[in-house]
């Protein structure tokens, strides 16, 4: 293999593939990364075993050169020490060529390193999935959405299929839930696919989903989704984002959601959230993180927290609307506080029905984004 | 104690003293900041058993409200709760008032908080410090002598009195030297003092350093510092900065710096501290981080690293000049990266005396800066 690359190009590249390399692995091709030398230009390739990427470097790209394939061939690279050096050089140009030994000589400017390669043909083989189930979506939507949702995932292994984002797609509706069984999160979008498409119980790890969050442009540009048996597959401009799937039924969220309401209170975004988060100082230092809110015969609110040791928080929120019964209810801080940071309306409305009972988060201006929390029981 | 105190100035103030708070400590009160209400403002303190802080809140600066003290008093309380809320707190005047049984209640906004606080007179008082010897210099100067030379102490408690720098003063000219017993730095400047004022041995903890180098504006204010027997004080602005001083005989450093030179190399700092940085990258995995420096013929130099395990570099250096006796000599990259990186001079002049001997290392613009660096013993 002969090749000579623009460095910021392989520098990008590098970047994103990067985020396959597992830290910590047994197998030493997988600390590796895979430069494949062909006609369409220099392929990376690096995978663990939930998530592989690949990246194309074309030979040009929108009339600017990327890459000049002298010889093809394939090699595999130590990941860590082949990002530092790409990083390190100062040439505008890199060249890479390997011997019959893999020994690996990369140049640029004044520097010239030889370092030991691995036989690309060690490397594992990506998965071959059909493509009879695909979608488009934007790629800051997609992003969003996954972002209002990750969050909420369980992080323990005592039921693995929590740990990741529920995705369906029905009527081209996409639809993202998550939960960790104290609280959930819901997140809707349409989407451009064939009317016929349906899915269900396509469970993506919240590991995954955050890789993808790391590596989906800010822009509007379309991604193709492919959805297989135990694989998806987020091919977005250059780069093949490839993740396996958690086994097993995800429960049925949409019962849990109660309908209806007892109390209801419409209230800024940003004051609720800050009034929490004074709240939570305490009782985070409390071990507890309990946070309580009462409705007051004046329309307002009270939010107060107390940790007994340190001291105790008492805070008047002055809603735009408090309707319904009298309400006493604690919950804990944090489902409060990072459901709060991920919403990009202005104003909620909280649904209750009860101290003892899960209650609703929505955005008061469209119903795309749900929060579920459940309350503690200490009054 | 009763005071109401503008938001922005105390999150400044507690940001300051925060600094000399323990993270770890086994008496409660020196988790806490004491806060003394009187004639001239608000005084906050913290302590740890090596460095203490002080800062006054004026009642009014250029014109400028800062505090208002109703009730003047004093109380502790605990540091990271209190940072916490004031950090968080919305409105921009804070009410603070302290009752009989030292419960603290700080309002803002519509927010109240109740925290317990401690006893200010269990607070331990702050040395006094004969001003005999003072002198005065920048801030921006102070700042920048620190940061040159304070990467070079020692971190190993083998030898105490190497974890400090050691400031000197002698006809007008401040020095400051600090060595690992592998490397040496030291920094020169002129300052501010009466002719007689000498004295040496003052060897402040590199800790200490480096929290003096995070309060210290980056400005051409003026800055006091008074020098005691075993107690360092900096005055800037509001701010008293003391710093216990380290006990013991700092050793004589000038007699280990080489007179004259067998080879002398003058090179770009930025292009010589790259090369070195790429060879690095290879040694630093190969753990011993051993980088070659060869003079060459055709009067470049040679810089190279291998691991025997991973690969090698090797690179050309174009220096603007080479003279001398030829030279093969091996070093520890991590001391010659941390050496160049603190020098603000585009050019530097490196001078050899052969192979396994010091060799030093100073801008060739000026003198006030040498570094000196151990070879280590490969050929």
């Amino acid at each position: 293999m002969q090749v000579s690359v623009k460095r910021d190009k392989l520098l990008t590249a590098v970047s994103h593939v990067t985020k396959a390399v597992s830290a910590r692995t047994t197998i030493p091709i997988l600390t590796g990364i895979k430069l494949k030398a062909g006609q369409e230009g220099l392929t990376l390739t690096a995978s663990d075993s939930d998530v592989s990427i690949e990246v194309l470097i074309p030979t040009e790209e929108a009339g600017e050169w990327g890459v000049t394939v002298f010889q093809p061939g394939s090699i595999v690279l130590t990941a860590r020490i082949f990002s530092e050096i790409v990083r390190k050089l100062s040439g505008e140009e890199i060249q890479i060529s390997v011997d019959e030994r893999l020994a690996t000589l990369i140049r640029s400017g004044q520097a010239e390193f030889t370092i030991n390669g691995m036989n690309a043909g060690d490397f594992p083989q990506l998965p071959h999935l059909e493509e009879d189930k695909i979608f488009s979506i934007q790629s800051d939507l997609l992003k969003t959405m996954l972002r209002q949702t990750v969050f909420a995932v369980s992080t323990s292994e005592m039921r693995p299929i929590l740990t990741g984002i529920m995705w369906s797609l029905d009527q081209g509706q996409l639809k993202f839930v998550s939960t960790d069984s104290h609280r959930l999160a819901g997140r809707t979008a349409m989407v451009e696919c064939i009317e016929e498409l349906q899915f269900n119980n396509v469970v993506v790890p919240g590991k995954s989903c955050n890789e993808l969050i790391k590596i989906l442009d800010d822009d509007q540009t379309s991604v193709d989704i492919v959805v297989s048996e135990n694989q998806i597959l987020v091919k977005s401009k250059q780069i093949l984002f490839y993740s396996r799937l958690l086994e097993g039924t995800y429960p049925d969220t949409a019962r849990i959601i109660p309908q209806g309401s007892k109390t209801e209170v419409v209230v800024s975004t940003k004051d609720f959230l800050q009034s929490i988060e004074r709240a939570s100082l305490l009782s985070r230092e409390g071990k507890s993180n309990v946070v309580r809110l009462l409705t007051m015969a004046d329309g307002n609110v009270e939010i107060s927290s107390n940790a007994p040791e340190i001291g105790k928080v008492m805070e008047i929120v002055r809603p735009l609307s408090l309707d319904g019964e009298e309400l006493k209810i604690s919950f804990n801080a944090k489902y409060m506080i990072e459901a709060l940071r991920s919403l990009d309306s202005g104003e909620i409305r909280v649904s209750f029905t009860g101290a003892m009972s899960p209650f609703v988060i929505r955005p008061t201006e469209h119903d795309w984004i749900l929060h579920l929390i459940l309350p503690v029981r200490t009054y």
